[in-house]
């Protein structure tokens, strides 16, 4: 099985599974008063510390653990919703826990603006500045896309937004970002950073938001205070620790420079192919490739690369009933190339030699699922 | 270390830990499209009907999944509010993941009205009948508390509740019953029911709510849609799997009838000595035992006996800030009583020995506390 979905999800790494055994016998309350509570906290700390340092940053207190990274957007949402009249920006391919979101705020009465993207995937900066001539409360933009890879600029977008309106919150989903490119929080100047465990081999379950200004944030979940009041709940002490233990090991440049030799070997193998196109850009993410087969349905090229052992994704798998695209139509493909559409995505697990051949595969499937449909 | 704080958080059973560790194999995203994706779909939803089970009820669409007990309450309460002026109804003594949410909702303007406490810890159903003379929209009361372990008789409330506002939406507190009394929400009658992992050997960071109408509520978490759109985020398969494992091997009857010994070793022991006042009702749950050691502090007494190995409580610890205590002043304590009030709380791992040997410790404890205090 040559497993290439990795922007849906990972296989958990063997560092947090020893972690998370580890922490079994950790399993005092940590909110609770005894001194064995007081350890298990103390591991807490020293755990979130970890992960901050993974986003450039030396403390804790600013990292807010959620059970998913859809919920650390949807704090970082609607914990900045104040009805002032002033618009909420979000760009136009943002994933879908930050897109419902959005939509969601316009049923409450916000204003709900969305900021075009460009060809190659990517916010485009002259129409956010023009959007950005009105009144703005919130700004968020993803850092890299789930569907095409796009990075988005976010130093360059935060110093924007903040020329224009400097008490504007910003907000940037960082889900395909962390672990992969680097993501100094400080260096990126954003206010609010969403990040994800399971897609870097921590466990689904757990995700945690950076905020900068913790007396900004209102919560969406309320009770015991944990989390500086942010996100109350009882901690998940294995998963808080395993996630840290995974974003210890990081070795960004590294994974990075395997994942662009992956991506490059897909690129030339694809390039100039009859009925293929690659709709990521070359400035893209190494670690995520959208590719149109023409003619074909994506779903059906999935199911058949299955059978031959080739797993990849049709685009966000974040979701449990999807009907089209939205990034791939906000970039300017075609209906056929929206409906072709398949996603490959590394991890640092992948080898060339397999991917390589799981290429072969892909090309032998359509050609035959071509063939089948004429 | 005899840990008798099983009301704050349970150590993991072992049949939870191998669920775990099997299902790290199972880390295709159940959302995504491939063959394994949908094999790990169905372990899910198998492991979902087993919970459902355990709550008396064969279908597994009622249930939704959330990262812990608080955000299941969460979801009951602002799910499920529409501001039509109709009053909200809690009871004075519920947790804080209730309390909390009640008090956010007064400050969003909405009608809210605490039901109040009899001596026994239960919500006054007289007091309650007087409160529901006014429209109500929603009534939240815990099944079993988690101060005294004081029962509701949530199916009379429920029919009570329904006699006065047929179309009132009634949400319990079910998590310090779940597994230990009978929870068939049926017979209970309840609309929306939460349910802990961590208070039943299942790891902490997974919670559930029954919602027996899944049109009524509304998400507080938005997104791909899991969950029948009441809880986005991708699935925690690992900890889903564990919860039901555990859930599914409840002997509630055998599990009770130990407790109930353990609950009367205690009685037995403390009855008629001197300073020393039971607060529980011999009607509560056996599982959580409130005492009052007067002229001592409740902290105070609980680091003197961790240090001679016994783990007990204060009182909630799901709470990272505690001042006072509602729920012993509800009661009817004076302030002495509710500083010195500690909480002993049992798991069928506890057996009558270990018990025992608490008490006297406990006592011990107390008495050479208080003889230093003077």
């Amino acid at each position: 099985m040559i497993f290439l979905d990795n922007a849906s999800t990972t296989k958990i790494k063997p560092e947090a599974i020893s972690e998370i055994e580890r922490s079994h016998a950790l399993f005092y309350n940590p909110s609770a008063l005894s001194g064995k509570s007081l350890e298990v906290r103390k591991e807490i700390d020293a755990a979130k510390q970890k992960i901050c340092k993974a986003l450039g940053v030396d403390y804790n207190n600013n990292l807010i653990i959620t059970g998913s990274a859809t919920e650390a957007d949807n704090l970082a949402i609607f914990g900045s919703a104040k009805k002032t009249g002033d618009q909420f920006v979000f760009g136009a391919g943002e994933h879908q826990a930050v897109f419902a979101s959005a939509n969601e705020l316009k049923l409450r009465g916000f204003n709900v603006v969305f900021a075009p993207l460009n060809k190659f995937g990517e916010v485009d900066l002259d129409k956010l500045k023009e959007i950005l001539l009105k009144p703005t409360a919130f700004v968020s933009i993803m850092h890299v896309s789930n569907e095409t890879g796009a990075i988005n600029d976010i130093s360059k977008i935060s110093r924007l937004v903040k020329s224009f309106w400097p008490n504007a919150i910003f907000h940037s989903d960082g889900v395909q970002a962390f672990g992969k490119i680097p993501t100094n929080v400080l260096k990126l100047g954003v206010d609010l950073y969403s990040i994800s465990g399971h897609k870097v081999g921590a466990p689904k379950g757990i995700g945690a938001l950076y905020v900068k200004n913790i007396s900004k944030l209102k919560p969406i979940i309320y009770g015991g205070g944990q989390e500086f009041g942010l996100r109350s709940g009882t901690e998940n002490t294995e998963y808080i620790l395993a996630f840290s233990k995974v974003a210890s090991n990081f070795e960004i440049e590294k994974s990075y420079n395997h994942a662009k030799k992956l991506s490059n070997i897909v690129r030339a193998y694809f390039e100039g192919k009859d009925g293929i196109k690659i709709n990521s850009s070359t400035a893209a993410s190494p670690y995520i490739l959208s590719l149109s087969f023409e003619g074909v349905r994506g779903e059906t090229l999935v199911h058949v690369l299955e059978e031959k052992g080739v797993v990849v994704g049709t685009g966000s798998a974040c979701s449990s009933k999807k009907t089209t695209n939205r990034t791939l139509e906000a970039i300017g493909l075609c209906q056929k190339q929206i409906e072709g559409a398949i996603r490959i995505s590394f991890s640092n697990e992948n080898g060339e030699e397999e991917v390589l051949k799981a290429c072969e595969i892909i090309e032998e499937g359509y050609r035959t699922l071509l063939e089948k449909l004429r």
